[in-house]
């Protein structure tokens, strides 16, 4: 089964075909673009980008967003860590912490479907913490300097993708996904 | 003459009237909600708004979207400037210039008018520098830390009201749009 994905992220295409494989699902990029709204809401930043593009291709398809949130900046970068990591990158958030105790922070993903009658979020979360410095050559983003929860201290970028998968925000909620598609025994085939 | 302005900000619908009560122009908050998409460029933010509010209210209205752009943070905050005040705010623009020599920072704005035949963007540049520590008490957001061009090493928030908008990004803007408004000779008036 072949479903569109609209994104321009090759890494989050990887991640995402390498979950949903096991359910016998293959996303395929989008041949629109992503309309991105700023809200601080991940679930409706993904939620219009979905609408929009199903309004455009007419064909099932998934969207997905994602964000890191660090407790002691008020959720910052949030919404928008991918034009943070592009300005100020790794180093920034390391800067903006020095002087804090609490390194808190979560990775969330939500993953909404489009389809003909549907329009179903998945939401991922990983817990854990900001590291003192970048650690690990795996990932994307920021994933140098998270250091996931019930992961040894490692940081993302520090676990193999299979591990990673396993545990992170995006694995969980494409998981969610899959399940889902399974469970329902929807058959989409591209348009 | 009245005109329509989508925004949430009263600061801002205060600074845009008492600038185009010179032209004879009142600006009225729009009834419609501003959809601001994700992109590093303030003119496409404030056309899509535009666009996407006329075909909603289908009366004449303006549109402005404005960003502080920090040289040596590679032009963060910009477009997402409100975001990141309200998160790390002026402290957080600070600690993350500690260990930069270069302050140099500008203010953009860009009003954006749509009307039946027309969409026109009006831009509005200030140049200036980060300070070293919050100043003033005037204005909002970023201006108590933005040290503008000519002004003496005051910062925006340092400045009497009348002052700021004879040099500010959104004052530039907001009297382009007035003279055109007057070259024009255009009447709009509220449906």
């Amino acid at each position: 089964m072949e479903i569109y994905f609209a994104t321009g992220n090759l890494h989050k295409l990887a991640e995402a075909n390498s979950i949903l494989s096991e359910f016998g699902v293959l996303l395929k990029p989008a041949p629109s673009q992503k309309i991105e709204i700023q809200s601080d809401s991940l679930e409706e930043i993904a939620r219009y980008a979905a609408e929009a593009a199903y309004r455009s291709l007419g064909s099932p398809l998934v969207v997905e967003d994602s964000g890191l949130f660090v407790e002691s900046l008020n959720g910052f970068p949030g919404p928008y860590s991918s034009y943070v990591y592009k300005t100020i990158g790794c180093g920034g958030i390391l800067r903006l912490l020095e002087d804090k105790c609490n390194r808190a922070a979560r990775f969330e993903c939500v993953v909404v479907y489009a389809g003909g009658d549907s329009l179903r979020s998945f939401v991922g979360v990983a817990n854990g913490s900001i590291a003192e410095s970048p650690r690990g050559s795996g990932g994307f983003g920021f994933d140098p300097i998270f250091v996931c929860e019930g992961c040894g201290g490692r940081t993302f970028s520090e676990l193999r993708p299979s591990e990673k998968s396993a545990v992170s925000h995006r694995g969980r909620a494409f998981r969610a996904l899959g399940e889902w598609i399974s469970r329902s025994g929807r058959e989409h085939t591209l348009k």
